[in-house]
């Protein structure tokens, strides 16, 4: 229950209930599956919410950054992959990981390999990336000759290990609907499983993506999962079918500033900067920037029936809302906003607070704080 | 010149030359109209930048949140105005804002008027805002009947003195080249204008938008103009022909991290959390993302003729670069992305460093580093 006096300013709001049964039910379907759950923790990038991850089992994360990495090894994580392709730039940032954590790192071209042979000091584990569709990195999953190539290079350096090969099977967010998630999914993991087949005894199978593994019906054949946006959801995975609204367990509480109800519509404090520009469409193709839920002490309500934020400017969003609803609202009044994309939300408003008004940290404002080149030494 | 080995992660670079001729530019307009120039600090957002529009002779500025205000006040500022519809939840922030700066607040609404009446505790002048044709936030222009109501409401209030009407000619962002821009801002002038005649004697005018300021052949009847954007310009100012790529102040330094020339395509570690999500179409009606540069320690250099970024997930950006130019890449090099919307840029890197490694402060590591929500303190 929380006092909503304190509120100000566009501020996320974290329903805790919702959150640990998101993780609740990850952890179930791994356990059912016998996989590991290493949850991406680029969606919260939060030590409050990786806590709750810990009271649930888990004990192995994926971050999507180096500093993250850092910001989770600090508070005590010691099992890391850094799901994104090692950047050269970074070694000393990469070295300088305590020795505690037992970090993988994501290899995809064998001059990364040699340039690792050379300048890492510290043991890591490798895992090879493959493209099982998706297009954007990797190795492609049937690219026997590069593959092969990669896995001599990476063996002939001591300090690695290579576990196997890992893939983010993407393409299930431009999917329509669940069947079809659940079909790009299973021929990802289908790809990769046979990489790992035809490649040598041992090699592991790491997949990530949070539609695919929320509904997929088989995890035969893998070591691991890597979903994140699950631990949040958002709108962008209800139009998917992954979820409901109701698994949604952000949303920001925006003031009212400007009411225009000659066009139905009022002007909230949440723009861009705030929500981030990811959009769906609506059934009438037009853009929806976050759908429109009322606020009280206990959280926010199931969304209004034909609201929904129609555009955002910097600062600014313009909400569309229905006659009954628009006219009980007066400037000063709080609205809470679905996110369509949970992740850059939380990115962009960098922390939040739970609905018992606790804070929730936010790897962003830890990295715009302690970066060099950050904002606070004028 | 800059020892390019310091930069590891994605990083603002801030060429000071080109900023600085961006502000004389926009100051040569405003004196030669006899206007005020009150820029809009929400694209830089930097105490360093608005060193150099004081420089240049700048002595008032715009923001668009309260604690923005606050940022600016410490620095020594004493005249702001806050471009954004009083948000009543944030009157204690504002009343707290220091006794020696000249404030300026928006209003659209007598209820907000009211509530200013009773809770204001501090002197503010009040701009009326008026919407032009944007049809986001304001009174109708031609809304004689509301904009009366206003200004009685305003003047029964001793604390508030009104200046008169501003506008947001936000529709230019949406013209079809330069005379498009030119005619739209034309007619928010005439209109903005017409109306401050109609309501009295001494009502001033106040207009904004950087493709107007930037373009327009009059700024007849105008007390002030705000840009805000032509401090950086970026990609999507050079759509609208409002400048060339040689005018824009910040590129965004990538690394490289994987090449893939089967598809023409490298993967660069800059994505939605830092270039932001805005695009443009290119020619061929695919989205753009940003424009690609190389990069030296002397600066970046025009754009690659062909590249462009063509996707972003949350870290990585997918860029399309010609053959030629792609062969002389390898992972750890470095390029330069001109973003498509420098505002929303800035904001999601929280600052960066000018071609001489001198760090560009940005408001968004202060607001998220002593938001009593913020990430710091779990």
């Amino acid at each position: 229950m929380m006092d909503l006096s304190i509120i100000q300013r566009p501020t996320l709001l974290l329903d805790e209930r919702i959150c640990r049964a998101n993780i609740a039910y990850m952890c179930g379907r791994a356990a059912a599956s016998g996989v590991r759950f290493r949850p991406h923790m680029k969606t919260a990038q939060s030590r409050r919410v990786a806590g709750w991850f810990r009271e649930a089992g888990v004990d192995s994360i994926t971050v999507s950054s180096v500093g993250m990495a850092h910001y989770f090894a600090d508070d005590g994580w010691n099992d890391i992959t850094i799901a994104f392709p090692f950047n050269p730039r970074e070694i000393a940032a990469v070295n300088a990981i305590p020795a505690h954590v037992r970090l993988n790192l994501l290899i995809e071209s064998t001059d990364v390999a040699d340039f690792l042979a050379v300048q890492l000091t510290r043991e890591a584990g490798v895992w090879i990336k493959l493209d099982t569709g998706y297009g954007r990195t990797g190795v492609r999953h049937d690219d026997d000759t590069t593959i092969d190539a990669l896995i001599r290079s990476i063996g002939r350096i001591p300090r690695l290990q290579l576990h196997g090969f890992l893939t983010h099977a993407g393409m299930t967010y431009a999917a329509n609907g669940a069947d079809e998630v659940r079909r790009l999914f299973e021929q990802s993991r289908a790809r990769l499983v046979d990489a790992a087949r035809r490649h040598g005894d041992g090699l592991l199978c790491s997949a990530g993506d949070t539609p695919g593994c929320t509904l997929a019906d088989s995890f035969a054949g893998l070591h691991e999962i890597r979903p994140g946006n699950m631990t949040y959801y958002d709108v962008m995975q209800t139009r998917l079918d992954v979820c409901t609204t109701g698994n949604i367990a952000v949303a920001v509480a925006c003031p009212v500033v400007a009411l225009h109800p000659e066009r139905g519509e009022a002007v909230l404090y949440g723009g861009a900067v705030h929500l981030s520009r990811d959009s769906v469409r609506g059934d009438d193709g037009l853009p929806v920037y976050g759908l429109l839920c009322s606020l009280n002490q206990d959280g926010w309500s199931a969304p209004i029936e034909g609201a929904r934020m129609r555009s955002l400017s910097q600062e600014h969003g313009i909400a569309r809302i229905p006659e009954a609803a628009l006219r009980m609202l007066k400037p000063g009044d709080l609205v809470a906003v679905l996110p369509v994309h949970s992740c850059l939300t939380a990115e962009a408003l960098g922390g939040g607070i739970t609905l018992d008004a606790i804070p929730v940290d936010h790897y962003a404002a830890h990295r715009m704080s302690t970066s060099p080149f950050s904002g606070m030494h004028t």
